[in-house]
């Protein structure tokens, strides 16, 4: 066990950190017993238990007793329904919970004040507990408290894609906390610290392994492992499920074929659930990706999704277990040179055609968008589609296209975005929004809920940047409940996190809030997707990578317009897909929003939007716009230097000023690559023009020699200066303004293989110095790599030299993009 | 000694194959003394004579007699004008002949019929001898003969860029006759044999290593190797000249500094150039590079070209000998996005201020045009410029950006558009043409003349292409007399090359007569350069790789037009490096012809040529035409099956069979790069569509997988299918349209790095076999590599499973771009 106190500071208790409240506001919660009696025993009702004495006595800063027998003064019962309702005669519960729902009520019971806490079954209290946990944290009062909660869908999974030799795909906060060359890991305190902040906000179930899946997983040698980790989650109600390789009985089975509709098949993975569930009886279910990139799946043998899902249903069925189809199926060898072709129709296309054959137990999970986790798409039109078929939507914590966690970007906004988007599935009044679709709520399916792809690792803020946990919490609050507002998920998290000072709530609320929105102005505009390299790296700028090859990401962008046509006239068709009243909207040029024009339209540069700009110059515009909002979170955050601990504000600061620089990066790729593409200059007279900066390449080098940065646009006048192995390099450049305090940016490619020694001078004063080992998921200078060191308030004047000079290390080449001088504000 | 008779149908003897003439055409020659008399001796004179007796006895099947007496009979005098005269009274030969030139005369001597061939000097003896030879070989009268030639100019030099490891520097055609792993060969047989070709065309002096020079060739080490190369040229009149390292002095002088200026570096030069006189009397000079990508030059120590020229100069000037100083300086460093940077202004801009201030046994070498021997550029303006100063024009025999020979491409007629371009330099009647500026007639400068770049290598062909050695000879020709016609030099190469036969003479002449314009069509149009990879390989289309670099060989494509703005008005000032009248020509866009708008005008894809086309739709009309051209050159070959010897016919039709394959690569990418930027179709729906197409990557494939090629571009769809190292990869079709026989091309890429064997299969029947053994300058997938394999009249049913079948070899990745399915005609 990690103490709290001791890890505060450092984000590993995240949302949970019980910290003493103010004083001001200790009166509020003066009325909350200072005796937990605890009625019943399990292993989830003794966490409950021993969360509230831990949390109330951090925050009270008071000890609190912890009894099992009924209080003869103010207490805090604990117990499941059947336990409280004899004991709370004057307030009886409401027997009709559904399951893990509960009920905050404060009472009297032999005269005295009671505050009950009361569920369904186990993890109802156990979500009791932290509801009022939080409630303290907040601040809120609970002098007087009849709450009843009940969540959204019975699924509110978090899937993994951790590999069992430690590497996560899309991991960006280290190795993986459950696996390590082939096995589970020895020690799972951080997998059980982990349980306890999913169980914090209503998470209750987690797909330990990567959804493509090593087949081994569900061996006799794996699944002893396997069960230590469903132990240490199982106190805190979490289940676990498992990923699996639907070819497993040819590779792992003794059998030549994994024909779902194959006797010998089915045998094998009956045999594989029984053994699972010997291990574990209380396993969620298993999780499967087929057919889709490179996957084996039932195509192989000309079976369909269904069969292969059901085969799979079937031997779980017995067991409660329930099988998450991924939907995410889709062809990558589409040629690109076909209007007609649309990767956006797959999942549609695959799924829609089989509502109604998937067994009870079978889940499709739908990922929110129809392609994949881009800044902004619309709803996936199969949420609407598939009425006699369970559902799950499929949302990624991870920031894949969205930063990587080193850009804040706060997601629930985003994921507002589809949950509350009306499908127009029905007729019926008030609509059916898509989280009354995957929630099982509008066709009434048995099963259905919320999956969340989250890539926790051994960072000790667990994603890599302290904000980034924001989207943790926020997927369990609106997994629970889809209905609240991402800004009230975004104030009670920072509550949580950064305490009650009110210009720091408002400040990182507020940052929060606006940082999707600048993410989207710097990266890709009006739906066109992310513009990353979608091939690999997926993080920076990357805007012909979608284009000409089978990946189907593409945006068409050409000299004279962008944008795919999904329309039925003249394009895909993919409007079709939708209800008619929601097609018909996006079928419509004039109706389409702008923020997804270019997803379902293909316009000229010239065309004007609603804004009233045209397209290309809102490119422009937009990313101007995008780079100055992150310069502002850097300038906002400065401002709580004081008013938070020393530790998370210099970690986050740091982000911010990455972020910062790396959305120059973004924004000058761009731009000066539909600057070119174009041929239309910015109205504004900004791109293609960086008064102030000094291109490497034409300073006076010293042992530097130029390179062609490749793609051209992810470095500024597509060339960098890199040095040899062994060298030491310089670049200097005599300055000729006028005399007075400058800003001095050093832009520099920081590759994965190496930590090279970056100068600056003035003359012969060095000015700073830097170690570049970041890793950004490339060896070569280019928008990943490029990153921004800026040097504040220095002092020039003409005639002074600057001079970068670097030692590189290992492979990397210690490449140098730019200097940039501005005024100091 | 290679005899003639044996290397004939290999190529070795080019045009000086002495092939007995027809009988038909033997009584035309029947005058022809049989005996062979030479006044006076001289290392020359005895080449002259030898050359003589062979040609004559080999060409008229007869017996040729060789006395040192006047004679009694009927007899061929050879001597120089001295001994010549007193024989020859009542024919008096012209005394005032220039050096080099030569007089045919038919005369009485002692009452018998005499052939007197007679020179100013030896060489010019040589060049009577070889000019009687060639008119005997074309079959021309010769019974009265009074012929008076003279050189246009005094220098008619070939360059070699072969480096002393052997290797040559753009060589396609084997390695270096001269050197291996830094020595001169032992064996210079093929040198003399070079030399002989060399003398028959005029030509009077090679430079023998690279520009780009190792500094070794000066030292007293390497001095007598050269020499050995001396004395196997001389006897051809072939005077031997060496590139420098313009660092010598520091590098094998012991001194730490090159200054032009310092009296211990003049005292190097000095000491350096009597060496080589010493060992080499008849030295011609020295060809210096100096400050140009990447070769240090006067500029380290603030000189000027002048100053780094006359250091030089003044050492060989008490030797006679000459300096060759190059034009081709410009900084390859400029930055991209400075609309008024422009490389083709580096020429004029370097030298003009320096007119005059050469001393006069320094020559400046100019490149015919601005940039680098682009498929098509105007005349450089400094030929204009210099008129106190020594120029000589810099010609490229190797085709460099012209295909390598391995693609046809005649180029004396676009030599010949520079050569008779009026540079309007004086007012004078009947101009200034490029030719008499560059000779010296002009200004009456003392030296000039003209320079072609060579690289003959070992292959038996000596340029690796039969036809490639008219460019060879044309060379020569045109620097003996510039005003012949591209049309003679044709007929007369073909005819001497391949014989009489009219069908043989007409369609050879017209495939060379048509080569540059095809080769221009499907590779760079509009003067917009030859829109190849600019950077490493120059041969196969790498259209972006001219841009955003400091090449500065920029076409600024956008999506909105195309080409370089060189104006006075909007551009670059470059039209103003003319003389103002041909400037104003370029100036406007209505006067400047279309063949080079795009050099000198930046125009949207829409502007309308004087052809009444726009440029779009020329550029993919042109495209479609010249790869059409190139198929064309195909199917005239074959009609000359059984009318040339069987060696050359196969081995030129293999080579024009290739190009029409590459000519599609060229125009597919070219077609496809343009319409995705401009986003304007072809008018004749053409560009973008395949028709009987099918893209590996989407046949069925057996273990193939499928890779992005880069430039997209350069690969059908953008993609191959490659096959891992070890393996045996297929693709397969299965054939669904109607029966009948057809051409099946395979498209695959023959990269450098390995020999892999591909099969075609229809069912289970192989049909072609072949291995991919090419070298192209390339070791991945691309535009360089992609090659094309036809089988013609193959019969297929519907049904029939067409199969590519390939085991990789080495590196090599047994790349598969299509097959292409198309009715035999």
């Amino acid at each position: 066990m990690i103490p709290a106190s001791a890890r505060a500071e450092a984000g590993y208790d995240a949302w949970l950190r019980y910290a003493p409240l103010p004083k001001t506001m200790l009166t509020r919660v003066a009325s909350v017993p200072r005796t937990v009696t605890l009625l019943g025993d399990s292993l989830v009702l003794r966490s409950a238990r021993d969360e509230l004495v831990r949390g109330l006595s951090s925050m009270l800063a008071s000890p609190i007793a912890s009894t099992t027998s009924l209080p003869t003064t103010s207490a805090i019962l604990l117990g499941t329904l059947d336990h409280v309702r004899p004991v709370v005669p004057g307030a009886p519960p409401p027997m009709d919970l559904t399951a893990d729902g509960f009920w905050l009520r404060t009472a009297r019971v032999r005269n005295q004040p009671v505050l009950v806490i009361t569920g369904r079954d186990e993890r109802g209290v156990l979500y009791g507990v932290f509801a009022l946990l939080q409630r303290v944290a907040r601040g809120e009062e609970v002098s007087v408290l009849n709450e009843r909660q009940e969540p959204a869908a019975p699924v509110r999974w978090i899937n993994h894609w951790d590999n069992l030799d430690g590497t996560i795909e899309r991991g960006y906060a280290g190795r993986s906390i459950f696996f390590e060359s082939g096995h589970v890991l020895d020690d799972l305190t951080r997998v059980r610290d982990y349980g306890r902040l999913l169980a914090s906000v209503g998470i209750n179930g987690l797909t330990v392994n990567n959804v493509n899946a090593n087949a081994v997983v569900i061996t006799d040698g794996f699944i002893p492992q396997l069960a230590r980790i469903a132990d240490v989650l199982r106190p805190w109600g979490v289940a676990l499920s498992v990923s699996v390789d639907f070819s497993s009985p040819r590779r792992i089975g003794g059998l030549e074929t994994f024909d779902p509709l194959d006797a010998r098949v089915a045998a094998f993975w009956k045999d594989r659930v029984e053994a699972l569930y010997r291990a574990i009886p209380d396993l969620g279910g298993i999780v499967l990706k087929a057919d889709s990139e490179g996957r084996l799946g039932p195509s192989a043998y000309g079976r369909t999704h269904a069969d292969a899902a059901n085969v799979i249903a079937r031997a779980l069925a017995p067991h409660k277990g329930v099988i998450f189809y991924r939907g995410f199926v889709y062809d990558n060898l589409m040629d690109w040179r076909d209007l007609k072709n649309d990767r956006a129709r797959a999942a549609y296309d695959n799924f829609q055609p089989l509502d109604g054959r998937f067994d009870s137990n079978a889940v499709i999970q739908i990922k929110h968008g129809p392609i994949d986790f881009q800044v902004r798409e619309p709803a996936s039109p199969l949420f609407g589609a598939l009425r006699n078929t369970n559902q799950a939507i499929e949302l990624q914590i991870t920031q894949e296209y969205l930063g990587q966690q080193r850009h804040v970007c706060f997601l629930a906004p985003m994921w507002k975005t589809v949950l509350d988007f009306d499908m127009l599935a029905t007729s019926t009044s008030p609509g059916t929004p898509v989280r009354d679709l995957v929630s099982g709520r509008t066709f009434n399916r048995p099963v259905g809920g919320f999956v969340g792809v989250s890539n926790v690792g051994r960072d000790t803020t667990w994603l890599g940047h302290d904000l980034a946990m924001a989207n943790l919490y926020g997927f369990g609050r609106l997994a629970w409940n889809p209905t609240i507002s991402a800004k009230t998920i975004a104030t009670d998290w920072t509550t949580l996190t950064f305490g009650h000072d009110p210009q720091v709530v408002e400040t990182i609320t507020s940052i929060l809030m606006d940082s999707w929105p600048a993410y989207e102005r710097y990266t890709g505009p009006l739906g066109a997707g992310t513009l990353t390299d979608i091939i690999r790296v997926h993080y920076g700028p990357g805007i012909e990578s979608s284009e000409r090859n089978g990946w189907g990401q593409w945006h068409r962008a050409n000299g004279q317009g962008i944008g795919m046509d999904r329309t039925v006239a003249t394009g895909t068709g993919f409007t079709a897909q939708y209800i008619p009243l929601v097609g018909a909207q996006y079928e419509s040029l004039s109706s389409t929003p702008d923020e997804l024009l270019l997803f379902f339209h293909h316009v000229p540069y010239t065309h004007v939007l609603r804004s009233g700009k045209t397209v290309i110059q809102h490119i422009y515009d937009s990313h101007y716009q995008g780079t100055q909002d992150a310069a502002d979170f850097v300038a906002r955050w400065r401002r709580l230097e004081r008013l938070i601990d020393r530790e998370r504000y210099a970690s986050v600061l740091a982000k911010l000023e990455y972020q910062a620089g790396h959305a120059i990066v973004w924004r000058d790729a761009i731009n000066n690559w539909f600057l070119w593409l174009s041929g239309i200059p910015d109205a504004s007279g900004r791109a293609g023009r960086f008064p102030g900066r000094v291109e490497a390449e034409s300073m006076t080098r010293d042992r530097y020699t130029n390179t062609a940065v490749v793609p051209w646009e992810t470095a500024s006048a597509g060339q960098a200066a890199t040095c040899a192995s062994g060298e030491t390099c310089s670049a200097r450049y005599q300055y000729q303004g006028s005399a007075g305090a400058f800003d001095i940016a050093v832009q520099f490619f920081d590759e994965d293989d190496g930590a090279s020694r970056y100068s600056l001078f003035v003359g012969d004063k060095p000015i700073d110095s830097w170690i570049a080992d970041g890793q950004f998921g490339s060896p070569s200078p280019n928008g990943h790599t490029s990153t921004r060191r800026t040097v504040r308030s220095v002092r020039l004047s003409p005639g002074d030299e600057l001079r970068v000079q670097v030692t590189p290390d290992g492979l990397e080449s210690g490449a140098l993009d730019y200097i940039e001088i501005t005024s100091s504000p």
